[in-house]
């Protein structure tokens, strides 16, 4: 590291740290270099490099100030209102339209979730794996132990610590992507016809997980801010007979939000009175923008009765199908459905993650990360409430690179999203996440591109669009 | 290639073509040299290479001749006898045991059915997969698409042909292995509970998955020449409400038989008669020692019926994790499976797996590889019949590098195993290929090295040790 992206780095944290709160004026180029010891020119560099990231803003004739952030959307999506009775998920076919549908490169693709994957902070791990390739021999060719390379298995006790699990490595086992490690996880603790409780708006991929297994989904309603609503929960647990809760309480997907750390206690007190065991969706826990990061639900458990599900695909790549699973006590049935599932997680990439988070690569790209998609968020939700019509509601996400966005009038999304195809725009329609079809008139934008005038005017075309069915509709 | 290898290769060719036949006296150097329009000492190193290889054996004063393969064992395994009764699979803890066991490098690992790894024909995908990790992007990174990589379907699509089978790259999908295709099948054409009827012994993965799915397995009389008996199989379908077959038709393991063509086409009537699907496990097909290759059941399927399961685990290297599946009618069924629990396959190495089906590389290794197992095959086929008591029956294998050995006493393979492994070597215990524990007094062992001291010693010190069961006995 040069000596100015040194001096960056420790204003960064404190900018990180909220020691330097938002709006505040910063330290004169004279008096760092004075406290920092570094000459003026190096001072310079290391505001200018601040700037470049998107942490501070030089206001002339002034001096630096930390970047204001975007407050709250003006409003938030109400408390969802789901069915509250165990239904077959449907949509698969809506489903299998946005995961089939064209990824040419004149499409602006706000529709999936892929983060950003041209970082310069990810090529040290293009590198290794590179290496390993080259010069790995044959024991990198191999099945790699069931239960996951060992080195990984190590990196990822240690990364866990953050969210306050203190695992040994042997509690963990790895899978191809969060996906497998959701699957495995709820043929665990189920059998076919099974009710699963979940959050809703949920993940597609869950729940079309709940569909593929036979089981059946109640939704819970959910609060935009806080997650899953606790007494709706336990309302529907004195009446069916759940048996495993699936949500993903921390940088939730689609919604954003990260349940407070009293409602992630009150959550696992309640599973521990009902023995029902939570399956906890992690994948976007590392994005979230405070840091240190928040608590998992996993974090409290003495019990061994949380399966933590998570993955490598939000935070590094997506196309290196690495997640991982720390089961509790349900670990021999999860490890049976990994093995006759998928046999074993491929072997080159765990050693190239393991190695990777090991130089410490991870830790800066995770940073990088953090700081980019929080500072898009902010120009993305200022975009869609410059464009879209009046009384839009917007969710406020607390990490990851999604956007919840409530269409005040009846417009169908998936029609809205097939007229945006056509002007090269992809977005997530909002019934995708919803076991039975509802949130017709939600949809979910992601904002993993560093701002551009091509985002802003994909945004707009978003805005035209709707702005089309609207008039249509009188 | 130098002018002495391309010589040698050519043959090579003609061996494998049966040009010359094993035994066969082959042309003086002086003959090659003119044939071929190259000098005496290269007709020499072509010659020698030949040795080395093993595909000619030199006889002093008289020239070279093809090796003499190895006849057919003195006893093959009889026809099997298991249960037929519908019954839930055990064994997952001794599966667990050989899956779990050390593999530390000083130990002989007969058990695993790992291929060659340090083949010097699997460098150049090393190679491409290397550059691709350097010079791939962002794409290389992301999901790729759900059925997965166009350019490896249409490689794979075109590889299928060998087996007798035009299909549309957009009748594959690919997978996270063989694993996957068969738990993805099997997921998609049964429910809880049903009945899938099995050859017997069968491969411990597809056992496992029946358990894990919640299945029951069926177990049929198998010959070790011709495969699951249909006669058997026909009898048991009257009997019980079979909903599918999973069978391992080429190349099996862990028998080696390749069931007739004949004995093909009168499976699939019976099936198409009683309207149930096939899912052929196909992952050894391009292994075996014939060539062209033996046609698969799909080859034969105008309905759709069959799935067919493989994988480049033999044919490459396993810890890549790139599989396919070919599910005729049931493609919306297992494309659900797929999404749910793996949600797509490992981005880079599709593509570099189908560079290397491109540039000619997969063909090359593929030829090396029958060669070396076929070889292989004989010498250890004669060490057992050396070593092992007498009244052993060996299976005969037609391809892959899989043997199945038969006791002829009543010795616990399983305890034999614990002892052997004392001793430095580890072997398949015949228990995990049965759903109820049988073939106590078989194990099956692995080929896929080079014929060498270190190895020939492996199967002396397992002899060692039945010989010492043996004498505890009595
Ligand atoms: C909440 C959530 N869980 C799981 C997944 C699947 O992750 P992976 O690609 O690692 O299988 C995703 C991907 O979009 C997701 O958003
Ligand atoms: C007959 C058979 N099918 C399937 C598999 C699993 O293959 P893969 O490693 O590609 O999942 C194996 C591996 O041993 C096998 O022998």
């Amino acid at each position: 590291m040069k000596l100015y992206e040194k001096v960056a780095h420790a204003i960064e944290e404190r900018i990180e740290q909220s020691f330097y709160q938002a709006g505040e004026k910063l330290p004169s180029i004279r008096a760092l270099s004075l406290t920092h010891e570094v000459s003026i020119s190096t001072a310079q560099e290391a505001y200018r490099l601040l700037e470049d990231q998107g942490w501070v803003e030089s206001r002339p004739k002034s001096g630096f100030y930390v970047v204001n952030r975007q407050k709250a959307p003006q409003q938030l999506p109400d408390l969802s209102r789901p069915t509250q009775t165990p239904i077959e998920v449907s949509q698969w076919e809506e489903v299998l339209n946005l995961l089939c549908a064209s990824t040419t490169a004149d499409i602006v693709q706000l529709s999936r979730a892929i983060p950003d994957l041209e970082a310069p902070t990810l090529k040290p791990l293009m590198r290794i794996m590179s290496d390993l390739n080259k010069h790995g021999g044959g024991s990198i060719l191999s099945y790699e132990d069931l239960r996951g390379a060992d080195c990984l298995r190590l990196q990822i006790a240690r990364l866990m610590v953050d969210s306050g699990c203190r695992l040994h490595p042997d509690d963990i086992i790895t899978t191809a992507g969060c996906q497998e490690a959701l699957s495995a996880s709820l043929r665990a603790v189920t059998q076919q016809d099974d009710v699963v409780a979940v959050d809703s708006p949920s993940f597609y991929g869950s729940l079309q997980a709940i569909k593929a297994l036979g089981l059946k989904a109640l939704e819970i309603p959910t609060h935009p801010e806080t997650g899953i609503s606790i007494e709706a929960l336990e309302l529907a647990m004195e009446q069916w007979p759940v048996k495993a809760i699936l949500i993903t309480p921390t940088c939730n997907n689609p919604l954003g939000y990260t349940m407070p750390v009293e409602h992630k206690q009150r959550l696992l007190e309640l599973t521990s009175r009902y023995d029902i065991p939570i399956i906890e969706d992690d994948i976007y826990g590392d994005l979230s923008y405070t840091s240190p990061r928040p608590p998992s639900i996993k974090s409290f458990d003495t019990e061994g009765r949380v399966l933590l599900c998570s993955s490598f695909s939000k935070s590094l790549a997506p196309g290196l199908r690495i997640g991982w699973v720390a089961p509790g006590r349900y670990v021999n049935q999860v490890m049976h459905m990994k093995y006759v599932v998928t046999a074993s997680t491929p072997t080159l990439p765990q050693h190239g993650i393991a190695e990777f988070i090991a130089q410490g690569g991870y830790e800066r790209h995770i940073r990088k990360m953090r700081a980019k998609y929080h500072q898009s968020r902010d120009v993305m939700i200022g975009w869609v409430e410059k464009y879209f019509p009046k009384g839009t509601k917007i969710s406020y996400p607390q990490g990851g690179f999604l956007l919840w966005v409530e269409l005040p009038t009846d417009i169908d999304t998936v029609e809205l999203n097939q007229r945006t195809m056509k002007r090269g725009v992809s977005i997530a329609p909002g019934v995708l996440f919803s076991a039975s079809g509802k949130y017709r008139n939600c949809m979910r934008l992601n904002f993993t591109d560093k701002p551009s005038e091509k985002n802003e005017n994909a945004i707009k075309q978003v805005a035209t669009c709707i702005q089309e069915m609207v008039s249509e509709l009188t």
